[in-house]
């Protein structure tokens, strides 16, 4: 069994690591850090863990999480930077759930992210970790970023087409869905079940940091800059994203099989037949990304992409990368199947 | 007090009418029809209706409805069309809430609906009762097709881009989210709290019937042929649509100031200021669309529309264009605030 | 036109006083305070509004205050008592919304409110203003209790056996259900979408501020000391309460005459036809408490009572209390049917 | 690995079953019946189960079932009793997830299921599949009844104070509120989300199935009829069933205490700390049912049950037993941690 740390272990993406880690065949979790709760047991102030979990939570200083083989920051954004480079210099490999490291350019995450980047010289060391296409980077990784959950799901979906290189790259439009467990555990009035129940709107229109994040990505990949048209909206669920992608193609292609073999040996990333629409609750609780391909009109192509934004969106990409990073399978401890109903 | 009457009172638009028509200060419901009904209280079946209406349900056949100024079909699609015409002859105006009378063209409208348009001379008179296009031939109208729930969303949104002139008209796409009282009131598996609870999905994203709808009106609108990609998506929720459309702009204008003058005189379309994200529940049980218009990047408008789809969508649409139709003040008997929370 | 003030008109109680009153047709909102958004328009903060309402907020300590005829407190608990005098003094009527007039005993309120009460003298002065059992009291009041949600869902079940004497004193439970929107506005985790969709729970077992209200108001019904157990629990939805009131019959009776009777002139208690079993959403947005009588073994009473907890259970129970102290027809602006679906 | 059916695969208990037994380390799922869909694969009808399940549906009839250690009948009541007679001859052990074999007496059954029983000699074979009082029947049984979702919550709860004999036995009271995927999968009114969202209301209040099912077990551990008042509601929510249980104490114990004991050896079943309040949501997707005791009076007690309808109250159940029945560890294959948020 290796030995892996959690820092931040109250919220949503610290939660969902825990029932990840908990049943995982291989990893034990041998701390969890989680500076509003030192001393308390995990299974107090959670618990569905009852029966399953006997570790208290320790503070994020403590040495303990040095003999850890890999930590996870499931912290708040501008909290891993300032700590990353202690634990590698002690052998620790690190992943970190928020966006500390997922830009290269350091002016970049500056602005979107509000501060200056406190180490950009591991911003050149990390890795993004969509193993999808970074798979070797992310074996040889030292510092992984995990990605952001909106990110996940649009990157893969424009993946194949901007590979093959057939759309018209500033057609290109993602229109997203999540359900409210994206923004977090912090009580904030956007996030009360008494406003966003029976409601449905889009939010940051004119400016969402994820939209960077995509471009960032995307730009790498067709080897020209892209510009993504990113709208997101809150839906009045818990879990999942539904992305819905838009590009005019620039010429023919059988795109079911070009989705198709490009997904072909990939473990977590399905493509549905023909005409089939993925729904988000499908991967409820799993790490698996859905694909579905339609051209309603010959110039015309939709992708929808869903995910549960909490596992493949976050916490199950991060044990993913982690399998990847301690060199055990891949699906190591990520076979849940959705719940439905 | 003028006489109205309504047929297909059970489905969700027949309830919201009885709603919108109880609290009417200027119209009485003298009759209401419904085949799977007939001889029971309205309050029987209608328990929130207890103390406020005293009606029971009549035959569709029964010929008190002939007594009516004005009957209201809240039927399946492919019922007024074989009533409608009786009626007429006697002197009762008629809406239908169904889309019978939506299409000029009775092949388009066999192609969608599976059969053939019984009485496509009707076609060429019903109007089309979208008040913000059509207000003065609906005030002479003897017959009037409400319009579809997503069309009402999508056609005023991208009404003042069309009229304008200023978008590419093959870059039009509307990524639209319903609440599931869209679906109606027949019980199937798509629609149980157990399938559509904690799920979005798309669907029909290879066709749907609002499609052809829209493109007809905004073609008129344009002047030439417009091709819209449509793509309908299942929300989480009762009530409420809210549309997101997109279009390449291909030349500059001042686009707030477009939306507001453009709906400057109309008692329920409100464009929201600059930079606003319009909510669903903002106009849940009222009569409004709000618009709000942004601009991301020069070339890319993205306009946000949300109505009730019960309401604006379907029953106080079909309030709004009886009062025209009767010669009653327009915002008459939909004077209702959104319910929030 | 009378006119009323409204302070606090941010929170759930004050926006749904806000929805009632400015559809009313005999009072005007001559002004509306809110400590935090002194100077904002009210329809920027509540854009449901717009079109509806040009005020804007202003402070609590304003003058305009005090040329109301009435003034609505919809602040939290502890806030009322220390301003009620001045309006009393000035001519001003109150209502508050919250607790602090609720008890007549100072030291009962100060246990469970937690601090000493501010004007025990004005306790004896306040009326409790539950119209059923209070009407002529309330028209003489110069200051009024608006009652709990919870205790009014109960007290109304549990009345008309408490008055004919038939039940055992010691038998009677309420096990009650509430949507979140009863918790207030405020954030909280605890009220978080992604905490309370898709889960019930009880809470406050063992002491909920509602029961002492409860029973004090059930113990001067029936003349001698009652205790309930009250057991509240969430329901995952914004609004609505649902009473399931059980006790013991200690003589026989004809159970649903005795409820008719009660309620026969009662604009707004609805006694349902034997083997009902009303549902939340059949008062949702209206005024009404829906009451039903089931008597499954013969020593065995179970009632069940229905509210909208922010109507009935608060701002149309404030409007009602409203229009009997200014001399107006109790139904004044209470007409609204439920919105279903 | 031993070899399990499922007869009735497409219901939603079916579909849990198919969730838990694919996960299971000790048993395959041979073969998978559902009239409605023979031939068909099971991951076209269930997507959710893609790269998991590689199975096609046959027919109930089919011979293959034979060849299976153990079928689960996952069918609607009134299927299995007329088929578990074969497959016992054939020796194939046999669980029944609806209720042909819950009650003791064909009479009772026969009046509250409509029809006479098929094979009554049965009746007095079939165990009681509640593995906390019948552990040592269910280990040597060859037909196990598998118990109602609501029994299962509301007999847990009152086992230990009926054991102990410290409760008036006639003063018991179940109230219990279950999300609507108790209701079934098949589409009626009554399940939709446009009916059941935002709604809470309770059904059957004059007679439940369940209700002579739960006093049949209580019975039997009383050693003395007991009668308890069984009031279900429904919950706007997909899956969790609370119970709420409400006793006069007869002579004072050690509430706490006495549970905690009852339950020591239990896997399943978790006492909570004293002034819990348990979570539907915390057993959401796992086998756990959670209880809290509460003493708000010295007479009255309050038990709080919670379980997933599902899981420990449908397929989770089955599993336990079939683990029991089949000589394997009683926990296998039901380690799941509940999914929150």
């Amino acid at each position: 069994m290796q030995r892996v740390g959690i820092i931040g272990g109250t919220g949503y993406t610290g939660i969902e690591l825990l029932r990840l880690l908990l049943g995982h065949p291989q990893l034990t979790i041998s701390a969890i850090a989680a500076r509003g709760a030192v001393g308390e047991r995990v299974d107090r102030r959670l618990p569905q863990l009852r029966g399953v979990c006997d570790l208290s939570f320790i503070s994020p200083d403590s040495s303990e999480l040095y003999d850890c083989d890999l930590v996870f920051f499931a912290t708040p954004n501008a909290t891993a930077m300032h700590h990353a480079g202690e634990f590698l210099a002690r052998g620790v490999k690190v992943i970190d759930l928020a966006a500390d490291f997922r830009f290269s350019d350091p002016e970049l995450w500056s602005r979107w992210y509000g501060e200056p980047h406190a180490v950009p010289e591991l911003l050149q060391e990390a890795v993004y970790g969509l193993p999808e296409i970074n798979r070797d980077p992310i074996r040889r990784a030292r510092l992984v970023a995990n990605p952001g959950c909106y990110p996940t799901s649009v990157q893969l979906g424009f993946l194949p087409l901007l590979e093959a290189g057939i759309v018209r790259l500033d057609s290109l439009i993602a229109d997203t869905k999540s359900g409210v467990s994206g923004a977090g555990r912090s009580p904030s009035l956007g996030n009360l079940l008494a406003e966003t129940s029976e409601n449905v709107q889009a939010y940051k229109v004119d400016g969402h940091r994820h939209q960077p994040e995509i471009c960032q990505v995307l730009t790498a990949i067709a080897g020209q800059a892209v510009t993504v048209s990113f709208v997101p909206h809150l839906m009045p669920m818990i879990r999942g994203i539904h992305a819905t992608l838009y590009a005019e193609l620039c010429e023919a292609a059988d795109l079911q099989r070009l989705y198709e073999q490009r997904y072909a040996g990939e473990p977590f990333v399905d493509v549905m037949p023909a005409g089939s629409h993925p729904q988000t609750r499908s991967v409820r609780g799993s790490n698996v990304c859905r694909i579905a391909v339609h051209q309603p009109h010959p110039q015309r192509v939709v992708i929808l992409s869903v995910i549960d934004n909490l596992v493949k969106g976050a916490a199950g990409a991060a044990v993913q990368n982690c399998n990847i990073m301690l060199g055990l399978p891949e699906e190591s401890g990520l076979v849940h199947i959705a719940l439905i109903p």
